[in-house]
């Protein structure tokens, strides 16, 4: 287990010393969780910051309530989607003039892959890979239907070699929602550089759990989520990320007003403002923007590489004891077994895997399943205790033992799940 | 005055006789209001309704913290946007059917432009109106690029003229935001058809104050704001409209997994949703969605026919009363005359409109200000009232007077005002 001595025999007593020694386990305490819960599913929506509600009490009856209008400049709200953007830079490793906290992660890549196209005017291909988040394809594809382009989804196995002089932009997925396998990003930022295309990353999945340094691997352009890792609440603003030497070339086809040098002289014109701003189109939902502002405050003086050295205990922690306990279950490993290669997810193929999972939250461990055949299990170190692991195999345990997943009630798939 | 009698002589206590006959009188108590202020900028920043805390203290509390992911199950979550659209649907005289909520207005401008332009393929030109909101001109100038077409954009003398067999979309807004004035839904949604365009109707001045029948105007595409006259909160998210008959035929150029007919199986291929599903794009931002949601509860048993008479009789009243008290100041009326054609403001020029503005301000009265010189007063009928008019006109009265506006304080321009 990656930097943590691992007790023999394993027993529960064992794990709790690990909680015990955990540098971070103080941390769980800026969080809310509920008592009767194991959540293994922040890679999916983050657990509520314990400074959020009073932050939100605050902005609604004061801000909103009794200063009304006048809260755009006296509390700050124009200077909001850079201000956050900034306090977000350090987590992941941007310098603080090229984060903008603004609209969804799907409409932030229509913005920057436009961009980034724009600065290769001279080629026409787009590159993706198969299987990831289908929303990043769909919006590529739409991409390139509107600039007569060609998007290129080549598998995984045939990624590397397809980054060519032919490619203008290379969009790809930090940490793969699926699998969780990680794509070096120093190394295919270069990739991408000696072929001389643009990189667009998707951080999803990574962002404020994997360490990363986007402004000294000089990453040209990436977005994000604020409501996974980052705990921003449902719906939470997504980010934009530019590297500063790219951000006064960059036109992207979005333009609101509030991305307008001088936005409150409405005119006809549209005169781009400088820096991070001309990111920004209409008005950000602002109770939403400033509940992702109070939760970026748990990660004040957490270090990211504490958090990642925990992350990759957690996950080798639980992929040994789904060997030793559930190991002739029939269930497969998606995900990495190099902990170096795997984000903090642990993702386990079975052919029952739908109802296994309504079977572990109907216990109270939650997890998600994810098609055709995947339990996935996420971790987020900031509140997740290696306790919570033992506990949550010792219910998948007794939910293959009983086999209570072939239940009728766990079988029935939602429309939506 | 439209349909109120005024009494004679106009004293501030026949002014409180027009209150305590006000049948929406009651209704200002859905409203939270802070006892020192004259709050008439509901068309910038509509004011906090009181349903909207409690229902976020629950949403954040229990359905965040507590039920975590599963919220999007058990709380309604991924329904909301469509669910929030059905009412405001009636609103905007809508079928349920008919709206979404979602995004915000800028990039629901830029979603329903290239949708409504993929309607007519053989056209070549949009065609807008000259000095309205900006954003609308830069998101089309935006469409105007990508799909290689003609913006039109024509002064208002010349607009309905210019609506011709060349055009493809018509892109308009209701009610300016400068001067209030109305351009008819009905009648220019029918110059529109007659030539066969395709109409896109920007909302933002109208919704929740105009009484609008989009539906059986036959008007094909609409956006409109969530955080003006419907009071949603700061930046909520806005609105799209699309007639029911065209729905099947709408592809827009941001589609996102939850326009997907099926999100949850994450197919490479977009296969898109019934009805107004299509138009999402990512995730919404749920607690400012859900404000928006207890937000128009307020609306609840509202006549939008009284609200509109009360509108009329409100601007009427503003319009005499600045006449009489404050008519040899140098004021010009920048509003049309005819309460029938404008919209639920009174738009004043004034070589010192700035200063004014501010005077006003510091004075407790909410007002603001529009470039070059307009001090601009929104009167959102469900809580502002008569009485607030008078003591509005008096504070005016007194800065003119005192020529206080000359000080220094008032004067200085903020960057972003």
């Amino acid at each position: 287990m990656a930097g943590v001595p691992v007790p023999v025999p394993l027993d529960r007593d064992a794990v709790c010393e690990l909680d015990a020694a955990d540098p971070l386990a103080g941390v769980r305490e800026r969080f809310v969780l509920p008592l009767d819960l194991i959540y293994l599913d922040g890679n999916s929506l983050g657990a509520l910051p314990a400074a959020v509600p009073a932050h939100l009490y605050d902005v609604v009856h004061r801000e909103w309530g009794k200063d009304l209008i006048r809260s755009w400049n006296s509390n700050g709200w124009w200077e909001a989607p850079l201000r956050v953007g900034a306090k977000l830079a350090p987590i992941i490793g941007a310098h603080s003039n090229e984060v903008v906290v603004c609209d969804s992660t799907s409409v932030n890549i229509f913005k920057l892959a436009i961009a980034g196209m724009r600065l290769r005017p001279d080629r026409r291909v787009i590159l993706a890979e198969g299987g990831t988040f289908p929303t990043d394809h769909y919006m590529l594809a739409s991409v390139a239907e509107l600039l007569g382009v060609e998007l290129r989804i080549v598998p995984t196995a045939d990624l590397y070699a397809a980054i060519t002089d032919e490619v203008a932009l290379v969009s790809l997925t930090n940490v793969d929602y699926r699998t969780g396998a990680i794509h070096n990003l120093e190394a295919v930022t270069q990739l991408a550089h000696d072929v001389g295309a643009v990189i667009l990353w998707d951080l999803a999945h990574s962002a404020g759990v994997l360490p990363m340094n986007l402004h000294d691997a000089g990453a040209d352009l990436a977005v994000g989520c604020g409501y996974k890792f980052l705990n921003g609440g449902p719906g939470a603003p997504a980010f934009c990320y530019v590297h500063e030497a790219l951000q006064d070339q960059i036109s992207q086809p979005l333009p609101g007003w509030l991305g307008h040098v001088r936005p409150f002289d409405f005119e006809p014109s549209f005169d781009v403002a400088p820096g991070m701003a001309r990111l920004l189109t209409g008005t950000s939902p602002i109770l939403s923007l400033l509940a992702l502002d109070a939760a970026l405050d748990a990660f004040g003086d957490v270090s990211m590489q504490q958090v990642r050295e925990k992350s990759m205990a957690l996950t080798e922690l639980t992929l040994r004891l789904v060997d030793e306990r559930v190991g002739d279950s029939g269930f497969g490993v998606v995900s990495p077994l190099d902990p170096q290669l795997r984000g903090s997810q642990v993702s386990l193929s079975h052919p029952h895997a739908f109802a296994i999972t309504q079977a572990l939250i109907a216990r109270g461990v939650i997890g998600d399943f994810r098609t055709p055949d995947i339990l996935r299990l996420g971790f987020a170190p900031m509140y997740v205790r290696y306790v919570d692991v033992w506990d949550a195999v010792t219910e998948l345990d007794e939910v293959m033992q009983t086999k209570e997943y072939l239940l009728d009630r766990h079988q029935a798939r939602a429309t939506v799940t």
